[in-house]
């Protein structure tokens, strides 16, 4: 039989639109089992461990937890704190689960990406050290698809399905203008040194006119005269171009097209602005009218246009999570599992947390066609079913009715 | 009894997601009418009357002409073609009746915005002048909301949605970001001179933590230093803060914040970049960590978030416009008209063409609050009921499936 005690689930890194779907499958599978007895969650992710602040699900209302499953971003706070090395930072980390003790709290359930499973594992480390006995469980969520073991990434679907449509429409709003206007729309995605996200837009490229025609992908070295050679071709052959770039595509000389010149706390360069780069270069060098749009944080909270396949993926990673707590399984982070692709289907599985920590899976050589500008079949088989089925949310007054969190805390006992 | 005759449908300007909605109506009711026999529309506009290339909608499947009412953008293709005045470009006006004279064409229909209206205006005059029995008949379009006497502009509702939605999202992804990252995120509208759709973001800000915090509006001149210390007191308050940029922001010295450089066929300034701009500025002075959003062309594609009322409308002004001509009306635009607030009702009306051509509506002083910074009650009760409603378009494989027409052509005449 499973050790009784409370549980704290905590966000951790970007948002996603379905991080929360993730936290609804938790505290629902939490709520129904018999070994998890008061759900915490952690204000601003770790942060709310360290000084504990954990939030009391109790107090939330039902509607605020069904509407979990329908809501953008992380609703509990999120942060972007990697903690250093268990020999650089012991207190941290004694720290940790001073407060878990404080409120017997026996189950930790981490979501994130790979710095934060690298966190999760020392957490479980040093608990086994202290002789603490507490089960910690990773979630993955990030919206770069860059997690390796895992088939996907919650979060990634629905950011797929929001680049390809916003391609798609942009491509409709230039190939109708282009006439006597704009020649040339690029549009920038994130995704950093993985191209998952860029490759999403090639979804759209089912017939010469739908856009993108170019895709600059971040595993690819930009060459600016091939690159301006090749839209100035598509321009020619139909009268206008989609590129769809990411904001972490590098020059030969290894500098991002554009650097923000700021790095956050993990000590990533803070990028954007690759698709302003594009953009003045079509213009400058071809003297062609060209737009481009930034969806910046738009793309990965954009929840109203979630992917339903990403939505239920998120929700199953959580509850799955909660499950293997029960069993006993600890130092595991949930994966997705593809067992077909025609017709699609997926399990979830799991891992050891330190097959996640601090890698990264790029776009393979095979997804990217033979001249480096657009998605193979591959890419597109891998990719598709990923972004299939909409789940829209309530909308109340013409816009979505997302649900804000009381936020209510334990009282602190450290 | 209407006189028999064929028709002529185009479309001008800037392109939204419903100016196909508007078209739908036309065709509809034209294939329903006894007096239109065949029903073209202008590949490019007036471009394709000017060129006799005019596409033959009875050669479209019927599944195609449904689709308009789901696809963004232009399907016929449009122009940002001013004509000159009559005096200076005679021939160029005495060519479109020619074409029209030769296709036995005695109705046009004309989607566009002022300067549009301003073009078909000629064309009824030069049509009379020579004797040739024309109706022209105006549909209003456009995104920027900024025609006079209509009540709002079909275009407008959707983007409006589309930028109410967008920083709704964007705010929640700051907000739960702002601990230890972000702390200001910009979201830079469309709109022109006009502060519509800037406006539109404000619908969202109904508590304290609902962004946009602060508002630029065309209306206003950007005061640097207050708007820094704004920003300041809102991080310093709730932790966070989101603004919302009009495109047409300038500064006191009349200049636009950015200045693209470059200027369209109208001679109008390509605007871009005020959103950097000001986010620039944010990091420069306060050293806070910003984030900007260019939404560019999605905004005004974004069919998949469309407001139910504004398909509606779109679709009642062509409508109504194959009605006035089958009365024999002339020169006329079809407004909406704005029945009552509580509950929201309209009907579609009729003006001069010439009370629209050239007049540019902007927000009004009521609408703005005393501050400058965020919209009234007043903007409010205008604006909230024209984002109502979801009209989500069919999806395939994850994406809207948008009609793409075949535009095959009458053969030429001339």
């Amino acid at each position: 039989m499973a050790m009784k005690g409370n549980a704290v689930y905590a966000q951790s890194g970007g948002v996603t639109s379905v991080i929360n779907c993730s936290a609804y499958g938790v505290i629902k599978q939490a709520m129904k089992s018999d070994f998890i007895e008061n759900i915490y969650t952690g204000l601003y992710g770790i942060n709310g461990v360290i000084e504990d602040k954990l939030i009391d699900i109790a107090q939330e209302s039902k509607e605020n937890i069904e509407g979990l499953r329908y809501t953008p971003s992380a609703a509990f706070g999120t942060c972007r704190k990697k903690l250093p090395s268990l020999e650089e930072n012991r207190e941290e980390f004694e720290r940790i689960v001073e407060v878990f003790k404080a409120h017997n709290v026996r189950y930790f359930f981490y979501n994130g990406g790979n710095d934060s499973m690298d966190t999760a594992y020392k957490v479980s480390q040093i608990a086994e050290e202290l002789g603490y006995d507490l089960i910690v469980i990773g979630i993955p969520k990030t919206v770069d698809n860059d997690l390796p073991v895992t088939d996907n990434c919650p979060g990634f679907g629905s950011v797929a399905k929001y680049n390809a449509v916003s391609i798609k429409e942009g491509s409709y709003d230039v190939e109708s203008m282009h006439r006597d206007s704009t020649k040339v729309f690029v549009l920038e995605s994130m995704g950093r040194h993985a191209g998952w996200i860029v490759g999403s837009c090639g979804l759209n490229h089912t017939s010469p006119k739908d856009g993108p025609h170019l895709i600059l992908f971040p595993e690819r070295t930009f060459n600016q005269d091939e690159f301006l050679g090749k839209v100035e071709e598509t321009v020619s052959k139909i009268g206008f171009c989609v590129v769809a770039v990411s904001e972490g595509v590098k020059t030969p000389s290894g500098k991002f097209l554009a650097e923000g010149g700021t790095t956050d706390s993990f000590g990533h360069a803070q990028l954007g602005g690759a698709g302003d780069v594009v953009a003045n270069l079509i213009q400058s060098e071809l003297k062609l009218k060209k737009h481009n749009a930034l969806l910046d944080y738009c793309q990965r909270s954009g929840r109203h246009i979630a992917s339903l396949t990403d939505v239920n993926q998120a929700v199953a990673c959580g509850e799955k999570a909660v499950q293997l707590a029960g069993e006993g399984k600890n130092g595991l982070m949930t994966i997705i599992v593809r067992e077909s692709n025609d017709p699609y289907q997926w399990s979830i599985g799991s891992t050891e947390m330190t097959n996640i920590a601090n890698k990264e899976k790029k776009v393979p050589d095979e997804y990217i066609s033979d001249d480096g500008y657009m998605i193979t079949d591959d890419f597109r088989t891998y990719c598709l079913p990923l972004i299939e089925g909409e789940d829209f949310p309530p909308f109340q007054h013409g816009l979505p009715d997302y649900t804000r969190l009381n936020k209510n805390l334990v009282p602190p006992k450290t």
